[in-house]
């Protein structure tokens, strides 16, 4: 969404590539459009990876700005009649895994339901990609908690953005879940999905990383 | 830093535009590396921002797989030998407006001071940047928020980011500095940066928004 200036032809080519607007809605500032409302604990998980609470009717355009290919919501309630309608509408993909949402101590989180999002997240076929449940706070926060263990970041600086969306909600199952929550599992997965994605067998594919642009 | 497959070719190109690690260490963490550990506080601002507490040394190997082109460093105090030597090598680009840190009531936020560092944030060619100041909290906020607003972002949710950082450290100073700054009076410099940029006068430039690529 950053200001930039380019040529025609290079803009009309983006156009043609992903057809939708921009993320944040920079540009729309500059238009002199109206304000946007992002939905309640947004943040920007890495590139292409978003979070978030529940979005409301009030968020959606906030949310199309971002121009998704997919969202993960890991409630366990159907997606009200105006959210299906917005994805539907936008050809989002919505990847539902219905998370128990009751209050510790009886909430378990179903380690093969984390492991199942974090394969569409890995994904990035799926990007850019909304992570959300109700609260933007323990359901979302164990899923990128998990995400980050996978980017191997220390565990204290996991735990501190996990707190820092939970806030005061925090629950020290989430923490211990994350803690416990084995990589390793996910490594045949991982590459089973680069492979997929390339269709070419593990000759012909190629771990790497992608680069963040300049 | 997302994992994807390519071809051999297209990764050689990208290393030698590059040249460094990609972000958030996650290719690191296939290659079964050790952990990375991220600065306290640290988030991603937007596509190419990011902010954090001052990094410590430790912090320095996650810092770099950013791969930033520059720091904005929001303190008077001169740059640790440490940080200004991982700077000067990397050949990122370090500018510093400092901004007294002293505890309210007796703090005030320079608005000019301000404004010049969203010059640097909002102009692309100084991307991929890393904002800190001390804690990643006062400062920090205070110029994320002034750039949200030039997001459009309505004001409930550039606080609730502002708070999400800060946490119990929150100042209501800033908070109504947020709030009083004028982001019409940033429009001008905007125009002025993309047409530097291309150094050929408003015919010449287009005002668009850089689209989240997929």
């Amino acid at each position: 969404m950053i200001l930039e200036a380019r040529g025609e032809e290079e803009v009309k080519g983006e156009w043609r590539r992903r057809g939708r607007g921009g993320a944040f809605g920079f540009g729309r500032s500059v238009a002199g459009e109206g304000l946007l409302f992002p939905p309640s604990n947004f943040g920007m998980v890495d590139r292409g990876i978003y979070r978030c609470g529940f979005p409301a009717p009030d968020n959606l355009p906030f949310v199309d700005a971002l121009g998704l290919r997919s969202v993960v919501y890991l409630c366990q309630e159907p997606y009200p009649d105006v959210n299906a309608e917005f994805v539907r509408s936008r050809g989002i993909r919505l990847f539902q895994f219905g998370i128990e949402g009751s209050k510790e101590p009886f909430v378990t989180i179903p380690k093969d339901t984390i492991m199942d999002a974090l394969r569409v997240l890995l994904d990035i076929r799926n990007h850019p990609i909304l992570i959300h449940c109700k609260r933007g706070k323990h359901r979302t926060g164990c899923l990128v908690g998990c995400f980050r263990k996978l980017q191997r970041w220390c565990l204290s600086s996991v735990f501190e953005e996990y707190l820092r969306y939970a806030g005061d909600k925090a629950r020290i199952s989430d923490l211990q879940f994350v803690e416990m929550f084995d990589v390793s599992c996910m490594m045949q997965s991982i590459h089973g999905i680069i492979y997929r994605y390339h269709g070419c067998g593990p000759q012909g594919g190629r771990l790497v990383y992608r680069q963040e642009d300049g």
